[in-house]
């Protein structure tokens, strides 16, 4: 039986936090294995790639060439995947292309009331690698998600790795890699390809910043070449809290409750109503879908170890403890879902209506599905074309400027401490620059 | 005497990657003591912290009351401040405040040419804490820095915490919080502030990010807690990058390298210029001037440690080398500016001209000293407003467009055997939504 809580039953708020607080992920002690690893990459590079990759992938490889995947190979790929998939595939990749590009920073540059020139110049990052995971969570999507992004912001390199455990690789992510542009690809994976994006070997780069989900080896390694390059969020198991009124179809309710636990035995789906009749109902569609599914052990588990329905009082009772699951998807199936939105506050993605299952999003909304999960949306954001720019400051005095603000400097800095930074500024209010 | 370059001469482009390869930090291993003390206060909470500041603080307290600093402590530690230093506190904060607010990133709501809408909601973090060391690195500018854009971004707690070693806070910190608009302030430190911020404890509620710089503890304790709370970087020893012609002022040029060099030994300051005379003479006079600094060790050590003049051939050859350091601070001190910030592609901030010292950008420019150290540049930003707030994208379909995306996204969903994604689709335009 699904977890049912009540919200106005005594001992909700501690029923409700063991909810918050349930680890889905058991987080496996890698650290000493990753770090060896790594180690071994930079000291040996390719070397070091080949034996990792010989031993955990059980690919055994002559050279980095044999690891290389080639154009040819990319193009016979694409062959054997499905015209109807393929056209899918470049639908979703224009939708997502068409997005993103609206989320491209502008340069700025003004004059402020005493003179000074301010600014705000951003640049692309020049070169990302994204991971791809191999087996079963290999997801074309997902190339779309991570590349397009990086493609948009202006990134010269895009360097995939994808492990192929016993030489087998998905021709679908090949093909989204394709689509998306990426420019280099790899067959490696685990923490050893971490490391040579990271430091780079004989044959791959280095890189500046690393993207894309992964086991606990990934994740590890990530963690640990983080400042080195750039690393996107480490990320969980998914979720979705559905917040649903009265009026909804149980069985459409309980199709994206299960569209979330298929991903995962350690994925998570909680429905939120204030309507104790479509809690049952919903309850009832979920257990008569889930015989229907081909996955239906991943999402039974799923849903029975970490699925909950809540009752709430009232839909506006709902938002603050919404707000506090921080889910990486919230659905609002409700009449209104514009008056809900204006109390979101922390959340990946919002998806309103009844006509927006999740799923949309996951493939052709437009928007990225790489999401914060296990309420990281309490203070991160999902994946954009942000994540793959920087800002530079631009700051520009004149001599006039500098005597407007050259005291205050000079008096900060003799208060901190710092004579040297307070003589940089002084010495240019009391010296010639010409000499 | 300081490491002199050549970028005509051969072998240079070894010693230039040295150069960039050169670790500035000795990096020790305090993960283990860390993670007990991390694990300590998730366990004991309160306990453990007043532990912890009686052993590395020298502190003993009885309660957190005693760690809790009072509205009165502050206004006396405000009294305590020179009116001059007070005020030109006040004129850094409204620079800064007044930057920072054009940062705030705006909403975004628009419909597609299939009538799909999409958009984006900007909201603030709810709780940050701000880490603000004690001891030598205790400086009341980057309390502004730090504070002033979770402020503007809306961030409703902002807690501070700053060790006070046997007892004593520096007086001007408690001023700049005060001024900053800082909610509550606890006088610990080290990794078991950062766990009391990560998890809470009775008396500190947990935050949600934490930012600040801190010591080698401090840093592995942000890492160890990534993902339960954001973080910033992970700060390093400042450094600066002068881009200089021959048409400069020795002096000022070696009081700008000094003003970075002052901050720690293992800072970092580099000319890089097209003119031997200036680099001769900038030489000289950083001698000169070394002997009159308060800090003279801690400058002179940085200087021949890190230090380093590069001669280029001209000054368009300097900015591809410029980019590869991605320094901190890059200081264009040459006639036409405007030309080679075109070339920038990785830097912290870029200080234009002649009369832009970086000490300004430190105090009262307006822009965020907090900038990305240790060639970081390449993939991070420094601090700003988009640190504070975190993106939730929007989707709407209504029938019509899932009718038009829905059969693109049921073909990948089935391509990537997620047959309830599929459907949850699929229900949608074969079953009505009232049953």
């Amino acid at each position: 039986m699904v977890l049912r809580l009540n919200s106005t039953e005594t001992g909700f708020e501690e029923r409700f936090q063991d909810l918050l607080a349930g680890k889905r992920e058991v987080s496996e002690n890698v650290d000493q294995v990753v770090r060896d690893i790594i180690e071994d990459v930079r000291a040996n590079g390719d070397r070091a790639v080949l034996d990792y990759t010989a031993k955990f992938d059980r690919l055994d490889a002559a050279g980095m060439a044999e690891l290389t995947v080639s154009g040819q190979e990319i193009e016979k790929a694409v062959k054997e995947v499905p015209a109807e998939t393929l056209e899918a595939l470049q639908f979703a990749h224009d939708r997502i292309h068409a997005h993103h590009s609206r989320q491209v920073p502008r340069d700025e540059r003004y004059t402020d009331d005493i003179g000074v020139e301010l600014g705000t110049l951003w640049t692309a990052i020049e070169a990302v690698g994204v991971y791809v995971p191999g087996g079963l969570a290999n997801y074309p999507s997902s190339v779309l998600m991570n590349v397009v992004p990086a493609r948009v912001a202006g990134v010269d390199r895009i360097v995939m790795v994808v492990p192929s455990p016993d030489g087998v690789l998905n021709p679908l992510v090949l093909a989204a890699a394709s689509v998306a542009g990426v420019t280099e690809i790899y067959r490696i994976g685990g923490a050893q390809a971490v490391a040579a994006l990271a430091f780079g070997t004989e044959t791959i780069s280095p890189v500046a910043k690393i993207v894309g989900p992964g086991n606990a080896f990934v994740a590890a390694a990530k963690r640990r070449v983080f400042g080195t390059v750039g690393i996107d969020m480490i990320a969980g198991p998914s979720e979705v809290l559905i917040v649903a009124d009265g009026d909804n179809n149980p069985d459409w309710i309980a199709a994206d409750l299960l569209a979330q636990a298929e991903h995962d035995t350690a994925a998570q789906s909680i429905l939120m109503t204030d309507s104790e009749d479509l809690a049952v109902q919903v309850e009832r569609a979920v257990e008569a879908q889930l015989k229907t599914l081909p996955r239906e052990q991943v999402a039974r588990a799923s849903w029975q170890d970490f699925g909950a329905i809540i009752l709430v009082e009232n839909l506006e009772a709902a938002m603050p403890l919404a707000n506090r699951i921080a889910p990486e998807h919230l659905e609002l199936a409700v009449a209104d879902p514009e008056d809900l939105l204006k109390k979101v506050r922390n959340a990946g993605a919002v998806f309103l209506g009844h006509y927006t299952p999740e799923a949309i999003g996951d493939y052709v909304g437009g928007s990225n599905h790489v999401l914060p999960t296990a309420r990281s949306a309490r203070f991160s954001s999902g994946l954009s074309v942000l994540e793959f720019v920087k800002r530079t400051s631009i700051l520009k005095c004149n001599a006039d400027n500098l005597r407007a603000l050259g005291p205050a400097a000079i008096t900060l800095g003799e208060s901190e401490g710092l004579s040297a930074h307070a003589r940089s500024v002084s010495i240019r209010l009391n010296m010639q620059r010409r000499f």
